[in-house]
């Protein structure tokens, strides 16, 4: 895979609302309205952020991250990111690579440490990927998270201090 | 204590802005930055939160707090709430009577549980206030908040399960 990883630009949406909608619709992973609709994950997805990012190859999208600060004040070292991969583009490492990536740019920002506030703990393939990528499960938050085909299940907040660490 | 809790109003912020700028400039326990502006602190406080609330004694503002949704989508079921009392009226019970009443109130929202996302491990009496107040700690997030004399200390998720549920 020869994957790059730049920042995104408005028109970039055009390509990233498919699989923002695909993923959102589905209810599963993300805590957005599933029936979000365009304008609102734009202004979510692009203009919220800190930065967001678009993973292509060969000029087509594979995936999607953004970057914010995840508390302001006393908690501004930290900042969270979101990770999307295109249904078609699952199983290739888009998401290893865009975490790696974020990881990289989150120190280049001043950051200290990564925050994952809202992982569905039935979402078992992310979490062990965060947690391959250095990841560790800080909380626990019961019933958190209303799975729609599963119910009420725990959402895990993942948590890693990025400043002299290496993977 | 006769405390009256009631919905705030735009003309309260005069006197919840004395409130907030003070616990905000300490720094010590909540997430904003230090020097942040009226205007800024209004729409944090007044207009991004469902709704905010003044508790008074004989018309004097003594606490304030506000209810918000957590996360949106399949977090949606689930409130966050921020409590503030004025450094003239601790001890007298005024948050304990705050939080009571947000707990009434996000049950009678349709919400199923409350989360404080990010308190500082440092606040104890805050801390063991919650649990007094059957909040669990969930989470513990290692060095999240810059404390502006103990440096980097650990803040707390605090969760409570509200339906079907006693104090």
């Amino acid at each position: 895979m020869n994957l790059n990883i730049r920042t995104a630009t408005p028109a970039d949406f055009d390509a990233i609302w498919p699989v923002f909608h695909t993923i959102a619709a589905a209810g599963e992973t993300y805590a957005y309205p599933r029936d979000i609709d365009r304008d609102t994950a734009y202004r979510l997805w692009m203009e919220r952020p800190r930065q967001t990012w678009v993973a292509e190859e060969n000029g087509t999208l594979l995936g999607t991250y953004y970057l914010k600060t995840n508390q302001p004040g006393p908690g501004a070292h930290i900042c969270n990111c979101g990770y999307m991969t295109s249904p078609d583009a699952r199983g290739k490492g888009v998401a290893t690579a865009m975490c790696r990536h974020s990881k990289k740019t989150a120190l280049e920002f001043g950051y200290k440490a990564m925050q994952f506030n809202f992982v569905a703990s039935t979402n078992k393939g992310a979490v062990r990927l965060w947690q391959k990528l250095g990841f560790e499960i800080v909380g626990r938050l019961p019933r958190a998270f209303n799975h729609p085909a599963h119910g009420y299940v725990d959402a895990l907040v993942m948590f890693q201090w990025l400043e002299n660490t290496h993977e």
